[in-house]
């Protein structure tokens, strides 16, 4: 059985900011609650259809599916919701390859960065302070549960990357990431889907890469940007594979 | 002037079978209309508000911005929304590099697939029947014009794959699209999100790759279809760049 108070609280959390004032976050479905079930996040509470969770003891609570779509932001429910406490971020290891994100907006493009980082073996994603929140539902759900083993940090981001060697960023006019040597270590800068990396941001970069297009006609669009992630951090790593 | 015949026609077109009864689709956003309207596809009438397209004479109507949130499929309706004809297919040509999609069913994933081919040269992409059908407005919107440049094709894909020679396609128990020297030409099969390459499929691929994963952690999910995609293709890709 809910209470109206959960039912206000749970929905409140939409919002970033009730999700910093209650320093909670909203997880569904099966499959991505277990993820988080099984990592080191702390969860506050759990409702669902079933007895499965019966284990969490005072934090589960069994619903029908009528009062699990009330809490939920699924069109179509599925079967479990969970609140989590947002952990702290852990200090970036500016010593081994990282990711940054320069003002990304859309929730399911950093879920799906997230998703790609956990992938690729990506430890820390740092982004700016602009970029959308990583507790928003979409960005969790299209994250799959990567959430967990990747640490996601927000900063200053000019600030941050002017203390840091070897910035790295895509650019229509930079050199081809094929034949290219590529470091080991480092940050690659992925910008905002509609601007691309920020002039602030810009000029902090010392290697400029460009993704070969290959199509007939130039005025192909750019790469959605979870595509040029996928892409850079597959060409970052396949070096470091045995042949 | 927008009539009430106009309204019903074109809020119909966000259904498939109104599409195929009419064989129109609808493209919006001054961005993406111009592309078509760059194109080879049929213009039949384009509503805006404002005059700029006044040059398509009895095929324009100014609209005030009301009357445009009627026929709008975004919450926030961008100046401009056209109608096409729906194109016949062109003849796949099998000897270059194609890609088919197995059971694709997110718009998003499509119009993402369809962007890639374009910047990556792909001239035709194969459908299965059951992949979710290229004018679907999200996956119009998705593409972002390179709907103009790809030549899709919707089939029965047992069928055709079972007379081409050269099936390829990823699995997680597939050899390292590393370290794989990859063939100028073929069909590379994309499967569906959930559940990969449909089983009635996997039997005529005779080139089984996988994408390696760097993650700590085995339980990582799967990569987003579009993101394998664009891994995929750039490898196939990367080796007809000059060094």
């Amino acid at each position: 059985m809910l209470t109206k108070s959960q039912i206000k609280l749970i929905t409140s959390l939409k919002q970033k900011k009730f999700r910093i004032q209650h320093q909670l976050f909203v997880v569904e479905g099966v499959k991505v609650v277990q993820e988080f079930l099984n990592s080191n996040y702390e969860l506050v509470a759990i409702f669902a259809v079933e007895d499965r969770y019966s284990q969490y003891n005072q934090k589960f609570t069994l619903v029908d599916s009528k009062e699990l779509a009330k809490i939920s932001g699924f069109s179509t429910p599925n079967k479990v919701l969970a609140t989590f406490k947002i952990p702290s971020s852990l200090a970036v290891n500016w010593s081994s390859l990282t990711v940054a994100l320069d003002g990304i907006n859309d929730p399911g493009n950093l879920g799906t960065i997230i998703r790609l980082c956990d992938w690729f073996g990506i430890e820390d994603l740092v982004c700016s302070e602009d970029t959308v929140d990583c507790y928003n539902s979409k960005v969790v759900q299209a994250s799959m549960g990567s959430h967990t083993r990747v640490n996601i940090t927000y900063v200053d981001l000019k600030k941050t990357l002017s203390t840091v060697s070897n910035c790295m960023g895509t650019f229509m006019d930079g050199i081809s990431i094929y034949n290219q040597t590529l470091p080991k270590t480092g940050v690659i800068v992925l910008g905002n889907e509609a601007n691309g990396i920020s002039e602030n941001i810009e000029s902090l970069i010392n290697l400029r890469l460009s993704i070969p297009r290959f199509g007939k006609l130039k005025q192909t669009e750019s790469l959605n940007v979870a595509n040029a992630a996928a892409i850079v951090l597959s060409e970052f790593k396949r070096n470091l594979t045995e042949t």
